[in-house]
């Protein structure tokens, strides 16, 4: 996949997409250090240096040059590589995307953001959604201008959905998210009535050291590169960074020791999803994700198809009673593995299991639709959410902390993001079977500790493409069938039905 | 100390200045996170990043709309306060000197820089001086072309001692060094034939743990604001960063106790200065540091004046004793602070004391101007350094790692940076006896564990100022003397004589 160099405007236009790229790396360094080691009371310089460095940045893909760089290679379509013409169609999009957006637009935008998000922050706190409502309001409006100003879309909406999942929208996704509605709800009551009632918080006192020494192991073997990446803490858990730089975060509680390692897999599937994406092409879209729900797709299949697999726990259990002998001697083999995958309700969406968060998402899903479809007002937002939790989830949050105001993305503006999560499910489950039809020894393998397999077909089938195939034809491509919520419904079937009825 | 805006483009300039500084300490930040975090294969994204960086910041500091308002501001002069006219005084010396460089220039030397540094690295590990000759060449070669492009001293040295301490030249620096060499052989000469002869490998077996809880608790009581700071581990201590987000460095080694202590101690003291330039000015002289001599004098004069004196010790020794009871059994409290005083021959001058440390850089002075003035050729440096060393020192190194090639900063062309750590002392003991009389209570105060009124008496005479007086000027304002060796003599001959002659 070497790129067949047969104009100088091609080169000149990579070359200063890597130097955009080293500025926007630069960027999410300052942000990934704001999570982890800012002081306490630096944020105001980190505000400054954000501002900054983003308008140079903005500067930079906005130029003219890039423009006219473009206009001579598409006239000259048919001396490109197939790779080449990705790098022209994917770079077109995005500039005629920023150049839409003047500099004060960003600027306003960014800062509305900021004050949003505190808001957000001390909303939360004292569970007081009507404080939140200014704010809220805001972004709603800033994300329907936004798509009024780009006009990629008739549905602001399908706007949205398209900045993190480019040729995905709402049409496709009400489809499936109502197949997975109709039945993922009777599959959750079926297993919450089942007598076998397994819980998690008999896991208790695990030291943190020797849960730090447990993570750093399986994440290693797992296949992440730490010559090229780091494990750090944070108070919520995120992956930033790019091939030749991951950083990746967790938190440790001593009575929460899934938590962190889940949390970690979990991070470590997207940073081995950034350090498969091919390094000599950093910087173009060539080296960068499909889109989110293709990141989420790698990292939920690391936690819930492997991490939470009895193979993995064959392979990893002798370890996990060494490093926690007293911790777990009244739990047996297949007591753990049931803790492993407790399935229940809980009204927060990040502590629920992996059946159970689909509906989470799905509930977001409708939500966001209503509100960009005018049919919800956000003051009645709180009502609307609890009543649809207890027709979804079969549960009222007891205030808005625990529901309405549970989740971040709403106060930055980061509407259409969710469905990436419950798409990332789909994919996953659906990258599964074909997995192990063209990998029969796979289970044998992880029993065995040999990660290596199946990490080298996620990176010749997913990881080594970039942005070469959108995220639909990507999964039609590895599993010669259209994108489908069916194989989620029958993963989570096959394994919790046999489990939870012996 | 207000700003009295009186004209348009004073607040475009500072505005300007402060968009800079945003992306200098951007940049800053980046090469902190390379000495603490950079997992070892991410070297070559850091250096893009950084080179992006450089670029975009070079671009912004020779912007030609700064010399245009400083043509508008400088005549008006009589319309602007004592602060304003110093901010446009030295931004316009900076900003001459940064357009004569051209962008091609800077990179080039940059690049060479990188290339040299690690052939430095890789020629004190094999003590090989032959395969670095060709780097060191080229980088006293850069340093005379800037010198020539620049065109602003005559004698090329000057230009590089200039570069960072401002109004200090070869001249001043040869008659106050060559008084030290004159004074200081023979004290040390003395001292070593006394039949007192500590030694600080008695302190051994320190658990790290307990060393960082004690260098927290010393650094936090000096005045460090860790609510706008960190501490963190590196291979060399340093510290970076700026008054809203200071970053300092130590290392720790179980057998070297007071290495960590004393590195963090001085890491302060810089700290402290930093933290002490007034924040609402930052990004203008107003909150830039005169010099290097004046903030080494800082670091040195919280490391050595206070951390090795009696009355610190007086104060912290109890604690130390809680923390480390096993280690320091044997050890009485005069034998204890005797150790911290160890005084002897070391051809490192990283690990020797404050009153060798100044032989160290007396012989790297003499060095250095030879080199500039052509009297010592390149190839000649080893065998020359070996005989300075057995005449200032007393000893020959057994080899070049531990001779020529210990320091790093020839390999990234700093030439003229060594005599600021021996200045810095000068100051230190010339503000030392100036301090104790206008604090006549600083020892008890000390002893008591109370360093505020030392802190609150250097933020009012020393930190406060930022540029608005060079190092001299400063140095006469605060001790109505002019700067001189004689204060460094007398301190270090009033300190060790006593101490090992009793």
């Amino acid at each position: 996949m070497t790129i067949n160099s047969t104009h100088p405007s091609y080169d000149s236009l990579v070359n200063h997409l890597k130097e955009a790229f080293s500025l926007k790396s630069s960027l999410s360094l300052l942000q990934w250090d704001a999570q982890v080691n800012l002081p306490p009371s630096s944020g105001d310089i980190r505000a400054l240096q954000l501002a900054a460095l983003s308008e140079v940045l903005h500067h930079k893909l906005t130029d003219p040059k890039i423009g006219k760089w473009l206009d001579q290679l598409e006239s000259n379509q048919e001396s490109l590589s197939f790779e080449q013409s990705v790098v022209i169609k994917e770079t077109r999009k995005t500039y005629e995307h920023d150049i839409k957006l003047s500099p004060e637009f960003v600027a306003k935008k960014a800062a509305a953001q900021s004050y949003s998000y505190l808001a957000w922050v001390e909303a939360r706190k004292n569970s007081d959604f009507k404080s939140f409502i200014p704010h809220l309001t805001k972004q709603l409006d800033f994300a329907l201008e936004e798509a009024n100003i780009v006009k990629s879309h008739t549905n602001p909406y399908d706007y949205c959905i398209d900045q993190y999942d480019p040729h995905l929208n709402v049409a496709f996704i009400e489809k499936h998210f109502s197949e997975l509605k109709k039945e993922l709800i009777p599959l959750l009551v079926k297993i919450i009535n089942s007598p076998i009632k397994p819980d998690h918080t008999i896991l208790k006192g695990f030291p943190i050291k020797n849960q730090e020494t447990f993570v750093y192991e399986v994440t290693k073997k797992l296949g992440f590169d730490y010559d090229r990446g780091r494990l750090d803490r944070s108070v919520h858990p995120f992956c930033s960074g790019n091939a030749l730089d991951l950083r990746m975060t967790t938190r440790y509680n001593e009575n929460l020791p899934l938590d962190s390692l889940f949390s970690s897999i979990h991070e470590t599937g997207h940073g081995l999803y950034e350090q498969g994406l091919p390094k000599e092409h950093l910087g173009t879209p060539l080296s960068e994700a499909v889109g989110m729900a293709v990141h989420e797709s790698q990292s939920r299949f690391w936690e819930n198809q492997i991490g939470r697999s009895r193979a993995f726990w064959h392979y990893w259990e002798p370890r996990y009673r060494e490093l926690f002998n007293d911790q777990l001697k009244n739990i047996d083999s297949d007591l753990l593995y049931l803790t492993v995958n407790t399935v229940g309700r809980n009204p927060i969406r990040v502590d629920s299991d992996e059946l159970t968060y689909n509906l989470h998402i799905i509930l977001r899903f409708e939500l966001e639709k209503q509100l960009f479809d005018g049919s919800l007002k956000i003051t009645d937002l709180p009502d609307k959410w609890n009543a649809l939790s207890e027709e979804i989830l079969g549960l009222t949050p007891k205030n808005d902390k625990e529901g309405v105001l549970q989740d971040m993305h709403w106060s930055t503006g980061d509407f259409g993001y969710f469905p990436s999560y419950c798409l990332g499910n789909m994919i996953a489950a659906q990258l599964w079977f074909t997995m192990i039809k063209h990998l029969p020894s796979l289970e044998d393998n992880i029993s065995q500790g040999n990660f290596s397999p199946l990490l080298q077909w996620l990176r010749t089938n997913v990881h080594q493409y970039g942005k070469q195939y959108n995220t639909r034809d990507l999964v039609q491509k590895i599993t010669a069938e259209p994108l489908h919520s069916k194989y989620l419904i029958k993963y989570l079937s096959d394994k919790y039905l046999p489990l939870y009825f012996k």
